[in-house]
């Protein structure tokens, strides 16, 4: 009996519209479920990304044939790292760049593989890295 | 050009002791670093599940070589979901209640599948969940 993985990250963002924009045109995440003012959701791998606003999930309360989904929500800064062909690295950067988003720093870690930092239209630090960062391949 | 999926799932925790007996010896993720006060780092399937204690990566600075490792760090309930096989939730059930954690809620996913759902030690909403309640494999 073992958890296999994570299913679903979860960032929040009061503006969902922004967001939407952000991670399905600047990302390319499939975006594949949303209910406005509440909740936007990706495809992401094998998983889900799904980014939630903070003002309702934390506060009203959802059921689903009448079971309860549990409120939370959180304010400041998450945190999300998207895993990217290392070969890919320079060319997200000019992406990022042609899309105005600022480079918050690159880090080059001790194990190999270099991250990008920069930040989600709600103040959210993205990275993208390679697996190598953490010895994945 | 595409992202492959999520590398690094984060939540906050400020009591980071608590988060790392409760994360390896109930969920049983393996547990590979951590730095005493700000963060505790575990393996999760092909990815990482990392725990932040936001008073300190909200507000520090850090350096690795010389690059700045932006700041994060969030309040309130985060939200995760752990990749689970579906013939394993009641057994899930049990060991929670074993080690004298509340099941908050159960959902039954209209597409089928049942999410247990429940809190860390720092109140962040955790889920239980097969793939499938996503249509995934």
């Amino acid at each position: 009996m073992k958890i296999s993985g994570v299913l679903e990250t979860c960032l929040c963002a009061a503006d969902l519209d922004a967001a939407e924009v952000f991670y399905r045109e600047i990302l390319g995440l499939e975006m594949f479920a949303k209910q406005p003012g509440r909740h936007v959701f990706f495809r992401c791998g094998n998983a889900v990304f799904l980014i939630f606003n903070p003002e309702i999930t934390a506060s009203e309360v959802t059921t689903i044939n009448g079971d309860l989904v549990p409120l939370h929500g959180t304010t400041g800064a998450g945190h999300v790292c998207f895993r990217v062909g290392e070969e890919e690295i320079p060319r997200w950067r000019e992406r990022l760049k042609k899309a105005g988003v600022e480079i918050e720093s690159e880090v080059n870690w001790p194990n190999g593989g270099t991250s990008i930092y920069f930040r989600d239209p709600a103040g959210n630090c993205l990275e993208l890295a390679p697996g190598r960062i953490w010895g994945l391949p």
